[in-house]
């Protein structure tokens, strides 16, 4: 058995999602051979550290009432002061970014790689605004800086390309990498509703947040072209140099109209092009997928065009993805 | 520097395909720090041994004349001979398979791991009407038995599986497995073609062969949800045990029908089922691809349901799958 333990860094959603996973399939973890204890959970104001291993159950419960103060582990270490301290294997940033500077994860993955930690990371603005830094920081440390969970959720894009598609050299990425956008998108085409409509439906349904503006303008789908580009087709770009159009000037009446010709309108992030723009998608394309789904076309040399669709989002879809980088990274240690 | 000799068996569209990639890629493959060398070269009717290496070039030119028994280290040797014989680290079984028996791969798969060399093949039949018996040797030698392209052409759903989704477990997979036809039934839908109409366009096209009889039956689709069922899902099931119902009743009619309420009729291999047959897939859903295309839905317990869509044949596109097993397994020597 292999012991591996772990620090969590954001308590929020995917935190919880995380943990509760982890909490159903102990067993399974085990039969594969590993061991998985957290042994420190950080939150904005305050941690729970505990080499012994914290009692995540507990955790859960106090976290879901907003009562994680009340945990008899609790300190007001900032996390950024645990993540220098602590002695763990893997730290897993779950954060929400900042995207101006990427902000809390750059600090926590330069902290974590600094004491000596392999990091999984969810959090998009830290890896695709400082990719070359943390990449060469990892580097340089010998440690692993895995971030699956931060383009499309559950869907393996990187791991696919990097494990399933070796003789291939890729040719280009592009596909839809949002899903409150996709949503939006669908449901002009099916139940011929307005932008602001279609958008209210999602908000009720806690599909798009209060403010989807970063979704709506096409900035999350950037984040996600500008770490494939430097991950999978080693492009060296920067955010700055993206072209971006969100879906605002999409009206019911271009949807109408591109119907009526085959075709649907689709945000499409195009990792060749650096650009994300509404385009137009014949009906019967892989990348014409409904709903909130996320779809992922890569075209490479040997294996022709592969495409792969999946839930984008959702705190449990997105840790199967933070558990197949932890469980990698586990068989290295 | 990793040196590895590889023997193939067959020199038909796939095992052509495959020498021509290996060509393609040399240095790719060097950049990889891998040397793959063919020793040995297997057909029907005789063989080419050289333990320094077969010239690949001059042996495709050969083939394409089908003057290969000119070359000039050509021997009347069985290939089945050649295997028991050779000395090298992967055999490449890409003969096509007899239905009824799995031949001639049968005896090939059984000889090469007898013989203690790794095999990668792209036959179904063997890997479907032999599981457990080819899986049982495999293990006993320490020896790995590889198929991905035997399932989905370049479509790595078996490695997709296992290295990308490690924390789930799959509930259920099904899809479209056969491209002949899916492209029957896309033209019968988009343009209100015959069965027997889209079927001659297909032969025309040389996407279905002169007797699409294994096709349009369900059966190579029955033979890969074997494949499936056993590798993915561990049900130990039998070819026999399937229930199969191929796309020769689907009528224009009945097309027209599902169209008008949203629906598009494919061939639907179910896993979990053990069942091959026509269904109605609404037009919005991630199966409904058209062309040639293959997808395979996979629903897991966490990542929830994951599609992957590509080519499921072709000789180019079948190699990625090959190469994907290759390198795999070169890494492990």
């Amino acid at each position: 058995m292999k012991k591996i333990k772990l620090v969590i860094v954001g308590l929020g959603v995917i935190g919880r999602g995380v943990i509760e996973i982890l909490l159903e399939k102990k067993e399974f973890l085990r039969d594969m051979g590993l061991d998985l204890k957290v042994v420190a959970l950080c939150e904005v104001d305050g941690s729970i550290v505990s080499d012994e291993g914290i009692d995540l159950k507990k955790t859960l419960e106090l976290a879901g009432r907003g009562e994680l103060d009340k945990h008899k582990q609790w300190s007001n270490s900032k996390s950024i002061e645990i993540l220098g301290e602590v002695k763990a294997d893997i730290v897993l940033e779950l954060t929400p970014g900042n995207i101006e500077n990427g902000e809390p994860g750059y600090s926590h993955i330069k902290g974590a790689l600094k004491n000596g930690m392999h990091v999984v990371t969810s959090n998009k603005p830290p890896i695709a605004l400082h990719y070359r830094e943390l990449h060469e920081l990892a580097r340089g440390e010998n440690l692993e800086l895995r971030y699956e969970a931060a383009v499309g959720g559950a869907i393996p894009i990187l791991n696919l390309h990097q494990k399933c598609l070796q003789i291939n050299e890729v040719e280009s990425i592009y596909g839809i990498l949002n899903g409150t956008t996709n949503y939006v998108l669908s449901k002009m085409v099916e139940d011929g509703l307005s932008l602001e409509n279609a958008l209210n439906e999602a908000k009720e349904l806690g599909i798009a947040e209060q403010d989807p503006s970063y979704d709506i303008d096409g900035v999350d789908t950037a984040l996600k072209v500008v770490i494939l580009a430097n991950s999978i087709l080693d492009m060296n770009v920067e955010f700055g140099g993206m072209k971006i159009r969100g879906i605002r000037d999409v009206t019911p009446e271009s949807v109408e109209l591109a119907k009526k010709h085959g075709y649907v309108i689709k945000l499409i992030g195009d990792v060749r092009r650096m650009e994300v723009s509404p385009r137009l998608i014949p009906v019967d394309h892989p990348l014409n997928v409904s709903d909130s789904l996320n779809a992922v076309m890569i075209d490479s040399d040997v294996a022709g065009e592969l495409t792969l669709v999946g839930h984008g989002a959702g705190a449990r879809e997105t840790s199967s993805s933070i558990y197949s980088d932890v469980i990698d990274i586990a068989a290295g240690i």
